[in-house]
């Protein structure tokens, strides 16, 4: 155990009623980035965030962003940067969260008031951004107050990066990261981001890699206008005939995806990987807790982990354009756009995806031998990211929850992407580690979104302890 | 020519312009039966048919339809029926029509004022409900107006059913024209619709069949709800790669049903029939013309009418459910509901499609191996209509035709349906004539609707020809 934590974990604990205080105070301020009419309040929790790290001694800059684009009527909320220490012999870790919250409406069905914090006898703390991501976000502002209560001095150099957009694109952060990166982000010895969530409600995780995503849309277009489909039913070639053709070749019910040439873009799997599915801690009844149904693909844990965390999947989301509202009605739509996308994994480059999959949907549109038009293309794409767990800033993080749970973390990855991730790693040059503060159970955009007090009293001790361990951590293998 | 026409169409001449003034006062008032809002001028149109009606001597009625289904705040608008004569020595004409329309508003991309009739050099009337079917509506008045200065008497007696929610699935009506078949209609010798319209924009045409409409929906199911598709993707079937799968197999993109038995249950193609379509005045061009593209499955005008009229065809309408908006969205919808509608024709009956469709698509899910759930079920179902056009309701029609525009009626059928008219055939057990006064430009349920005022005041004179020829035509073959 490194020798500062008791201090810092009793402080923890006396203070724990005064750190709710705290998420009480952000959660009830509705900094929805998604909405207009909430951006003051998005502003007012930046402003929130800046004085309580003024008060405890940071330095603290709002940054703007500029404009929104598309909507530039409005500014895009501040950046919160601050620098707390700056002793050129400790490492210096920058941590990263988001202060902007989902959309929520008591209507939507919650329980409670959502942005009223409500702690029910279980000790589960309900109300919007409670997990996501103002718990953990304020997690590190009580490990300094912990620290200056207890008398301890921080071991490592703190840099923040909290932004406001992240639940909108994080529009303009990228950019950001990139200018700074030499500037307010240079001294970063390592990145820490908490933003995402335990596998399962017991056991923490670290989690070391993410999928990419390429989202596609392929639009298919023939008369100039919607049709009667009783006037029209017969004499015409139908969008929508050719479109349920072309995504029906794109993967089978089995989830395998039918485009030839993308599973051998995928890093085969080795035996030492092979090893490590077996010992995460999960099971097929937590997979089927999660889906709220038993139509799992995969008879294991282990194949479906693989499934999540190393294998692409395909998922067809919907069709634009062809009638989508309950009830029926009797139109031959003129241009459907059918949207997919593909989650990918190493070694596959987006580039090579794109190619197979323009190449396959274009040959596959020649055979139905309509007289439709064809366009398909890529709406977006994200890489995948993997660090190596093996890092000094990952076994840092793993004494961490040893010293605070007595277990070992789960070693994990994530099937969905987290792009500031990629952005930092490629900004900073340095490694990144996600550790999660919530669990699985906690609701992240859903409604009744919640963060058990476990989670946030012990979770502001494992970012402490983390920062402790990742000080004196020796270089070793990275 | 019947001795009494030349006075009535110099009277039709001289009148015209008060005819458009008619149809002016009846577009100004914007009866929408789909906006409760609007209601109050659907209302507004009934007294204002009546008040005409009762002007020109006619007895009237307003009978109320009760509460509006599933809107119990409001009113369903009146049925107007009108009897002009009561003559046990003539024939009694029962005519449809219908005064509510479509929705408009200017912003949709109308040239003019939707509810203001604004006639061009060109003769064209524009304004929401000029042919649908407020035009037509005010012919059968016009008819009697024109008699009536003239000085001649209506060779048949009249009877006017003008409903106030065709554009809004005629709520009521079908229990009402029931009801009424032995009392207010049972001295109808036969029935007369204008409310469709000729093929091309030149020729006249006699509308003696309907293909029937089967609407289905299949619903696929799964998880409890929407999933992330980086967190399941690839762990779960997904109810949207089911339903591309089963949508892909019910109709190939050259139009044939794939559904093994449908095409067992349509009426074989007899020589006689097939000589019919080759004198019909349309042109490969008519339907370019329609379609706005150049996509058309057959290549020629015989065969495309076929496939409007006496073959069966299956339109994929769209996906409630999946994602439907502009953009991105990487979600796994968690239960999709697909919605095809099946045209009828002779000999298909509802129940030998229905079986025929439920037993495949469970068969088609079967073979997916999903564990995912299916249902599949008819929303509605309206029956095919084919009248004998050698009965004396059409011939007199026919010779109408010859006498006010110098041709033989191209006797047609129509692609869609237009369930009244099965309802009058069912509940008087009469001959029904579709005789449209519009053409095929007009733009019905579209923005710049128009009525050209060639086709009202022409139409106005086919209507009152028409009830002279069919007051003195013989029974002969029906």
């Amino acid at each position: 155990m490194a020798p500062q934590l008791e201090p810092f974990f009793t402080q923890v604990d006396e203070l724990s009623n005064s750190f709710i205080d705290r998420l009480r105070k952000a959660v009830a301020i509705p900094s929805i980035s998604a909405h207009d009419e909430n951006r003051k309040d998005v502003v007012r929790m930046a402003h929130f965030l800046a004085s309580e790290l003024e008060a405890l001694g940071a330095e603290v800059e709002q940054r703007p962003l500029g404009k929104q684009p598309g909507k530039e009527h409005l500014d895009l909320p501040p950046v919160v940067i601050a620098r707390y220490g700056n002793d050129k012999s400790k490492r210096t870790i920058l941590v990263y969260g988001h202060y902007d919250v989902q959309p929520a409406l008591k209507e939507d069905g919650w329980a409670t008031e959502p942005f009223e914090l409500t702690v029910d006898d279980q000790g589960r703390m309900f109300g919007r951004g409670s997990t996501d991501d103002k718990g953990p976000v304020l997690g590190w502002l009580n490990v300094i107050e912990a620290h200056q209560k207890a008398g301890v001095e921080l071991p490592v150099n703190l840099l923040c990066c909290f932004e406001g957009m992240e639940e909108y694109g994080s529009e303009g952060l990228e950019e950001f990261i990139q200018s700074e990166s030499k500037k307010f982000f240079k001294d970063a010895d390592a990145v820490c981001i908490s933003d995402n969530y335990w596998l399962g409600t017991e056991k923490p995780c670290l989690t070391y890699g993410l999928r990419g995503c390429n989202y596609y849309s392929v639009s298919i277009s023939g008369p100039a206008q919607d049709l009667h489909s009783g006037v029209f039913g017969g004499s015409t070639h139908e969008p929508m005939t050719d479109m349920v053709n072309i995504l029906s070749k794109l993967v089978d019910p089995q989830g395998n995806i039918l485009i030839p040439g993308i599973m051998d873009l995928v890093a085969p799997l080795t035996e030492e990987e092979n090893s490590l599915y077996g010992k995460i801690s999960y099971t097929m009844d937590n997979l089927h807790e999660s889906l709220g149904s038993k139509t799992n693909i995969h008879a294991t844990k282990e194949r479906t982990l693989m499934a999540r965390w190393r294998y692409p999947s395909l998922s067809i989301h919907g069709i634009e354009g062809a009638f989508s509202a309950p009830g029926a009605k009797t139109v031959i739509p003129a241009k459907v756009i059918g949207k997919f996308s593909i989650r990918t994994v190493p070694n596959m480059e987006s580039e090579d995806v794109n190619k197979l999959v323009f190449d396959y949907i274009k040959a596959e549109f020649a055979k139905l031998n309509s007289k439709n038009t064809l366009n398909v293309w890529l709406q977006h794409d994200g890489k995948w990211w993997v660090a190596s767990p093996k890092h000094w800033n990952f076994t840092a993080a793993s004494k961490a929850v040893k010293q605070v749970f007595g277990v070992e973390p789960d070693m994990t990855r994530e099937g969905g992407s987290i792009p500031v991730t990629l952005n930092f790693e490629q900004a900073t040059g340095k490694n990144v580690l996600l550790l999660p503060m919530g669990s699985s159970t906690d609701a992240a955009h859903s409604v009744n979104e919640k963060l058990d007090k476990k989670n946030y009293i012990e979770g502001t001790k494992l970012l402490g302890a983390y920062l402790h361990y990742v000080a004196e951590e020796p270089v070793g293998e990275v």
